[in-house]
């Protein structure tokens, strides 16, 4: 690797040159020309409208490649060919400010609809991917063998590939609105996303002039099965899934609770609702352990197993608010973005048992046919502490929720054998 | 959610207090005493003697979380029960300054470690945690179905769950060291990783006395089966693959690519490992499609599928470096510091065709005996391109390279069918 020595130029601690040159940001206007593109370039200050840049946290590798004397600074992206293989939108979701607020809806067209401006010299980089894949899942494999599934070639082949179109998303927030869905000021948002995060980016209190940030999180992955237009037409039977990261069990399998195999049981449902004419549709977010990170998680599983009594149902919300402070940092509330992008306006079928999703999801004016759990029979041993507690806790369950005692009862395995 | 207002104290916009209170970090100390802990707490300022705070880009939720109301900004993690169930070293490693500098070597023991500093109220938290469990991959299963695995009730059940030990890591960056990794002087790297990153942290530049940042990224998580003091051991044999995520195909299945069946393989290749008396390890770094985030990968995936003569193999690192300057982010030179952590100083089989995976633990200092491949019948038929193209790049492979015609004939599957 190259070594880059430190340039002669002074280092300016702020990232904006005092806005000449950068587009204006009309954040919910009707078109993408009033809009305007996102622009989070580090090569061309001036034309930057948004504090942050791209990537997610991701732009973090990217500085390392420019120091490690890898990458140009001044790299512009070729995007020839990258454009979508599906078109999505624009639907009248896009153009109303307060329905998207954690992503940019025309994030994934910028070559065509900011054509202008890239011509014109700016620095425009999509924040939505768009493309199709076969997913193969061992488990749908297996549900055709046991005849679970049927192929058509069409959604599903004989081979047990799944046939998807997929978007990647990178989080595009609007501050004012992501205020708004939590119900406190702009100023104090951005005051406590600076404070608490240990002062990153100081444009956040010292520019309220620039409303977009582009958080250095993860982001969500869609994949759809069956015609992604049709998501948008309510007549259309639609079966969903917002399904939350947990790489212990999506990756590998943990026992200690339903991710993946509430993952599958949805990929499962959405083959089927595709083959009979729907349509299905799994978001996948980068939001580990409850967004607490898997440190956090795996803190929480050792107070768990440890407690006295055990790793009962009824403790099982207060293990993680000891250590955390909070039982849960996920957020459903910007969850909704994503279904607005797509166009949703119905889910036929919502294969989660999760209060919060639901309430996230009707609260933005989306309607919800049927609610889908998991099957008993999906449920490891090691996780009903897990799936008791929830139950007890307001979750949906099609049964009865345990009671006092069955919580106390409901009891997972100890850290030594 | 609860609103919150802004306070009337003013803001201050560097995220230290002067050091007043802060205790010193002495990166490589022989001891945890004289290391000092790393404090990234954002209650107490003066307190801090890190940039950046913990919990990786799950800091952004953090803050969410306080700007709904939902935590407190003095909440302390009660750490009661939530120590390591494995003791992990210490290793002569863990003093060596030059060795080890993307973690903390002690971040799961703080409790223990910095005894007198927790009750002198010092904020310090895990950067670590280590846990057990069992994992049950669809893949084992159908391993100990045809015979390829065999139940020993010890590392691998009958019914199909392999008992691990696995730990969590956060990222923490003793910057001098990180710049040592990339040939960079540290002042030319804190430049770059401010300035590329659109403006992130100021005291990168303005604090060259804190040397530690905790970055917002990803971390990782190892899994070991067998006994974890084993991997310091050279004598006790060892299997081990170093993974970098891979949504898609991890989670989802995708067919383009073989991490997932890599990653199976190499976990069947562990437990074999154990149960004949060794141990192994899986290492699986947040890197999502080489550390350029899931966008630019679908948008090379979209490039390669549509170029004039289709996606073939000998355009295969073309298209990623149009698209995003470079053929990779994920900086393999970070990556030994895990394998240091835990002692490691001979990996009998590394599960593994990366030459820069290779290279960068060779040149570690650690030392590799077999290489072992994904077996052919384990490579899906659309993620032939990626294999050849790589082959000829210099990765490991038995057989002979795929000469310049062989990478033209490689060709995958086109977008529309």
């Amino acid at each position: 690797m190259a070594a880059e020595a430190p340039t002669p130029r002074h280092i300016r601690l702020t990232s904006h040159a005092g806005g000449y040159g950068a587009l204006p940001l009309r954040w919910g206007a009707p078109t993408a020309a009033e809009r305007g593109p996102v622009v989070g370039t580090t090569s061309e200050r001036s034309h930057r409208n948004v504090i942050g840049t791209h990537s997610g946290s991701y732009s973090v590798y990217r500085a390392l490649a420019v120091a490690a004397g890898a990458l140009s600074r001044q790299h512009r992206a070729d995007l020839t060919n990258t454009a979508p293989t599906d078109r999505i939108g624009p639907y009248p979701q896009w153009t109303d400010a307060a329905r998207i607020v954690s992503l940019d809806p025309w994030g994934a067209v910028v070559s065509q609809a900011f054509t202008a401006e890239l011509a014109a010299g700016y620095d425009i980089r999509p924040t939505i991917a768009v493309t199709k894949a076969h997913v193969v899942l061992p488990e749908v494999i297996e549900g055709l063998q046991a005849g679970r599934l049927k192929a058509d070639g069409q959604v599903l082949t004989a081979g047990g590939a799944a046939l998807v179109t997929k978007a990647a998303i990178e989080p595009v927030w609007w501050l004012p609105g992501v205020a708004g869905r939590f119900g406190c000021a702009e100023a104090a948002l951005r005051r406590v996303l600076f404070e608490e995060t240990g002062g990153m980016y100081p444009e956040l209190v010292t520019r309220p002039d620039i409303d977009v940030f582009l958080p250095p999180i993860g982001g969500q992955t869609a994949y759809i099965f069956g015609n992604p237009r049709d998501l948008a037409d309510p007549r259309v039977e639609l079966t969903a899934r917002v399904h939350d990261e947990c790489n212990g069990s999506d990756v590998f399998g943990s026992d200690i609770c339903t991710c993946r195999p509430y993952l599958t049981h949805a990929i499962e449902e959405c083959i089927r609702c595709a083959q009979r004419g729907g349509v299905g549709l799994v978001c996948y977010s980068r939001k580990e352990g409850r967004a607490l990170g898997e440190v956090t998680k795996f803190l929480v599983y050792n107070a768990r197993k440890r407690q006295a009594g055990g790793d009962t149902a009824d403790q099982y919300f207060a293990r993680t608010e000891c250590v955390a402070g909070v039982q849960d940092m996920r957020f459903q509330e910007l969850m909704p973005d994503v279904l607005h992008w797509l166009g949703v306006r119905k889910i036929h079928r919502l294969v989660s048992m999760s209060n919060m999703k639901y309430d996230a999801i009707v609260g933005a004016g989306i309607e919800i046919g049927q609610r889908v759990n998991i099957p008993d029979a999906l449920i490891p041993e090691d996780a009903r502490v897990e799936m008791s507690a929830k139950m007890a806790a307001g979750y949906f369950s099609p049964g009865p929720a345990p009671d006092a005692q069955a919580l106390k009862n409901t009891r997972g395995r100890r850290l030594e054998p």
